[in-house]
């Protein structure tokens, strides 16, 4: 298994690298377990998958408390078959034989935990689970799921919309990232997450 | 068929709603034959397959002819099983049936004829053929016509990553997303733009 993302932040002002730059130490925690590597366009993260969410969240915490209206930009995948098995990558537990009712349970009770940020965010995102035949009954049981999570926002062409705090919305995305799609197959997620614009509803 | 894009532009700016809506006007041509919708997060466009790139490429040209950092992020879809066929979009002609090779060929013969722009732009992304069991044969398809495409930068994890003028740049990513994949199926792909960055190589 091989997990990770590609990663960019967006701030929305003059002043975006000293934001970015800002809010680069959030990640820190999460350093000795990953593999981190930046170029002009986005940050390479690799590692736990379950830790994926997490990190982007913190980082996107870091900057949005600015006030600035910044947004998230993320590739992240699991399992894709052209990248070499890297032991930082853990098996996820929980899917593999687990029923679609079961998992989106599991999913719910994880989201229902997560701690709040205190900063309101809309986030939305697609869900590709690849190379399997039945990938739209994946993708049907995770919009259930998210229609419960207490974060839905609406569905919108290609994609859903969450929209709350911080803490229960990357909990929501990580779940969806972790539970649905083969446990050993390959899962690629395209995110966006925005803070503070002018325009929220 | 139903083909079409969320799309969001991010100028780096303090004035990032002047350049946007300065940029807006780029779409007009387009506007005859597409549904444009916005929220706060993204603008759906929802037209031709092939239209698709030629109307991302104008606004973001527009944009960045600013000066100004922007990147542009879509995600860019066609013939998902969810949505219902419309019939402003229309099929794609040179796939079914037509081998790797020979759509290789043509897709190169498409990028070689695209304009230049006068704007350098970095972009990257993924292509996702869902719901086919041979899906990286297509992907890794793909990836030769990148490599003889003439803005190929360098493969990254997850994604590929193009460099040079927008015309070409634009040219290439519509002739991956229309040409791979079966005619039919579902295809999606993730894309980032970038122009004017401080950090571009």
């Amino acid at each position: 298994m091989f997990s990770g993302a590609q990663i960019s932040l967006y701030p929305m002002c003059d002043d975006f690298v000293g934001i970015i730059r800002g809010a680069i130490g959030a990640l820190d925690p999460y350093r000795p377990r990953f593999r981190i590597e930046t170029d002009d366009v986005s940050t390479l993260i690799v590692g736990p998958p379950d830790e994926l969410f997490p990190a982007m969240r913190d980082l996107f915490v870091a900057a949005s408390r600015t006030g600035t209206h910044c947004v998230l930009s993320a590739t992240v995948s699991r399992g894709c078959p052209g990248e070499p098995d890297d032991p930082i990558c853990t098996p996820i537990p929980g899917v593999q034989g687990v029923a679609l009712d079961r998992r989106i349970a599991a999913a719910h009770a994880a989201v229902a935990a997560a701690t709040p940020t205190g900063q309101q965010v809309a986030a939305q995102f697609s869900l590709y689970p690849l190379g399997a035949d039945r990938h739209m009954d994946e993708i049907y049981g995770c919009i259930d799921f998210l229609k419960g999570s207490g974060v839905f926002d609406r569905s919108k062409n290609f994609c859903t919309k969450l929209r709350g705090d911080a803490g229960p919305v990357f909990a929501t995305l990580s779940e969806a990232f972790l539970r649905f799609g083969s446990a050993g197959g390959h899962v690629a997620l395209d995110l966006t997450v925005s803070a503070n614009s002018p325009t929220a509803a």
